[in-house]
């Protein structure tokens, strides 16, 4: 018998609780040893839930008992989660966890302070929900040097983006949708903004670099600003725009990681990724492109991957990798020398005038409906870019749109 | 220093060796200790290899040698693969394969005699060439209890019917363009019979039932009586079709495994893989449905996966989770219970005969430009349609085309 903790009775660990208890005859054939639930702390008190039996509010109970270990740490959010895993390692229990937040801020240490108490630090549910990322980029491409990380990874923002694009809405009236549906939270910054993209990806990075990159130095773009014009003209472009986290190495050297919203081929598999799925693409040296792709949110999917740590320990935790992250000041390389095509809408200048500034083989496409001029540039850095945009703007130019193309 | 074998310099030994020896450096860095290749099996001199000074011609060189831990069996088909790999459990070493054909037929008895010798036998690179989908599906997707793998599966059709679709041209000129590319070998028999695909998810069948079908005993369908005025039906309902490997466990027990041509709605990530690159979707009973994508065929990108595989060894064997496999005369259930949506093709007969012999909500759409009626049959078991067919042709129509709906 393998007892564990779960810290929270949220979505996710309502989710892993619920999976454990359905799937216990499953689980124990593929493990070899029954996993129990012997502990869920909550502050609340939950009479009606089917596991009042095993809430505790006192989470030195957990720690002190010798029987647990492992515990799955669902908070989400910073504090106390951060603390409440720093006593769990101490106490010598091994922690799973589905928190980004977390795991991108204090990842190192974490990571420093299970090793130091012989105990394992486990993170698959904290980027992609269900969908299998971080143990496939430790074993299965561990023979490929990792030259990108390309993902859709926020749910919310990507049901909106495809609302915009199915529907022809808005991006206030799909943000209203996703509310009403549940997919958006009450205050739905961190996703709509990025965080919480910008959190995955710095995980990614660091799992496939061993550098955690403090997610406030990542450049980090929402998608509230994208128009229905947009759409129509990424549309006209043949392609759909997508909420990224990127991270990409050169081959001079240079590696940028970003969050920002990105126009893509309809080539490309990642524009075919909808609703509240999440597709994460990865370039392999030797590999080439492999994608994820699957829930990246809700509470079974999420606690699949959180069982799938708890299964992974339960079988054995010595065998797993071992993982740490080094925290870097230095990298990535300043962001003004990424280089992409771009697409721009522009009012109160004419096509000429653009081919002046962003070059000859720009193209150029006047709109209509809106009266707006559609550009496609070719590869240009950030650096360049707003120079022109400012030459531009001088010229009594309005820069209405400016996306970057995958 | 680990020290490995690898029996047959083709394709994918070109590969492997080349993978390892580019990214030694970065490889020893992952698992703490140097991959080395002590020697290479082949029939042939090669004097112009690279390799040329550890290639031998006599397998008891590499049998006999204990300083080797780890053989890559990547000879393909099945003599003298199957002997050299019992051979290797009984001298005491792992094996990694890319073998679909000897895992397929003998996987059984490899595992057995694997784990009676105390060594592991690996084969991710048995599907998906370098798609993560083997150890996903043991790890990854662990706590979930495997509903149903559809997977495209096999490059080389997949190429095909991209490029009918693509480009409007035959199955024979499609195949011809797929030889001309060495996309398709000189006799394709393997590949667009559906042979190669069927190995394929009878491995898949395998690992997430644990219970070997033999491929003969699976239902297996090519693409290569799909006409252009099948395309041109799909893209009238808004569907690809693509070849599936599948094995459907439904909620009353039933089992069914099969390759067939499916017609595959726009709205599914399956109908997005195209060209040589291969989509494997699982649906699991947590997760919900995930996809892995990417390259299933090719040196490098098979290399990833027969390399991912030496160093999951090298980093430690114990550790690894001991799978077996049953082979089962029992099962799958009797494929004429089979139930789906159907693509037909008819001639000679009209809407109102199909309407009275597949039922009343049956969509029928004539074609002008062959004098075809397209038919959209409401969901029936193979039984059921058979005997409608019969009634049909009874009638005097004639069937043109089958496929299902995905």
């Amino acid at each position: 018998m393998i007892e564990i903790a779960i810290l929270g009775l949220g979505t996710v660990g309502g989710g892993t609780a619920d999976l454990l208890e359905s799937h216990k005859e499953s689980i124990a054939r593929r493990v070899g040893d029954e996993i129990h639930i012997k502990y869920i702390l909550d502050i609340r008190e939950l009479p009606e839930s089917p596991y009042y039996d095993r809430i505790v509010h006192d989470y030195n109970l957990i720690l002190n008992d010798p029987e647990v270990q492992i515990v799955a740490e669902v908070i989400g959010g910073s504090h106390p989660a951060y603390e409440f895993t720093c006593q769990a390692f101490d106490a010598g229990k091994h922690v799973v966890t589905s928190n980004k937040e977390v795991v991108a801020t204090f990842g190192d240490e974490l990571l420093a302070r299970a090793a130091k108490n012989g105990v394992r630090y486990l993170f698959e549910a904290s980027v992609g929900g269900g969908v299998p990322i971080i143990k496939p980029l430790q074993t299965d491409l561990a023979a490929n040097d990792i030259l990108e990380i390309s993902g859709i990874m926020n749910g919310t923002t990507n049901y909106i983006l495809t609302r915009m694009f199915g529907a022809g809405i808005s991006f206030a009236e799909a943000l209203g949708e996703a509310k009403a549906k549940g997919y958006a939270e009450a205050d739905p910054t961190a996703d709509v903004d990025g965080i919480d993209a910008c959190r995955k990806i710095a995980i990614l990075h660091a799992i496939s670099s061993g550098q955690l990159i403090e997610p406030a130095r990542i450049h980090t773009e929402g998608i509230s600003a994208i128009r229905s014009e947009d759409v129509r003209a990424a549309r006209s472009f043949g392609a759909e725009i997508k909420l990224l986290g990127r991270t990409v190495s050169c081959e001079n050297k240079d590696t940028f990681i970003m969050v920002a919203p990105f126009l893509i081929d309809e080539g490309c598999p990642l524009a075919h990724v909808h609703d509240v799925f999440n597709g994460i693409l990865v370039r392999g040296s030797a590999v080439g492109d492999v994608m994820f792709y699957g829930r990246g949110a809700g509470a079974l999917p999420t606690a699949s991957a959180v069982c799938s740590d708890i299964l992974s320990l339960a079988k054995g935790a010595s065998a797993l990798p071992l993982l740490t992250f080094a925290r870097t000041s230095e990298g990535p390389t300043d962001f003004g020398f990424f280089s992409c095509r771009r697409y721009l809408a522009l009012k109160n200048t004419d096509e000429n005038a653009v081919r002046v500034i962003f070059g000859a083989n720009t193209s150029v496409t006047p709109d209509e409906e809106s009266d707006e001029l559609w550009v496609m540039t070719e590869e240009m850095t950030e650096n360049a870019f707003l120079q022109s945009v400012s030459r531009l703007e001088s010229s009594g130019a309005s820069l209405l749109s400016h996306i970057r193309v995958y």
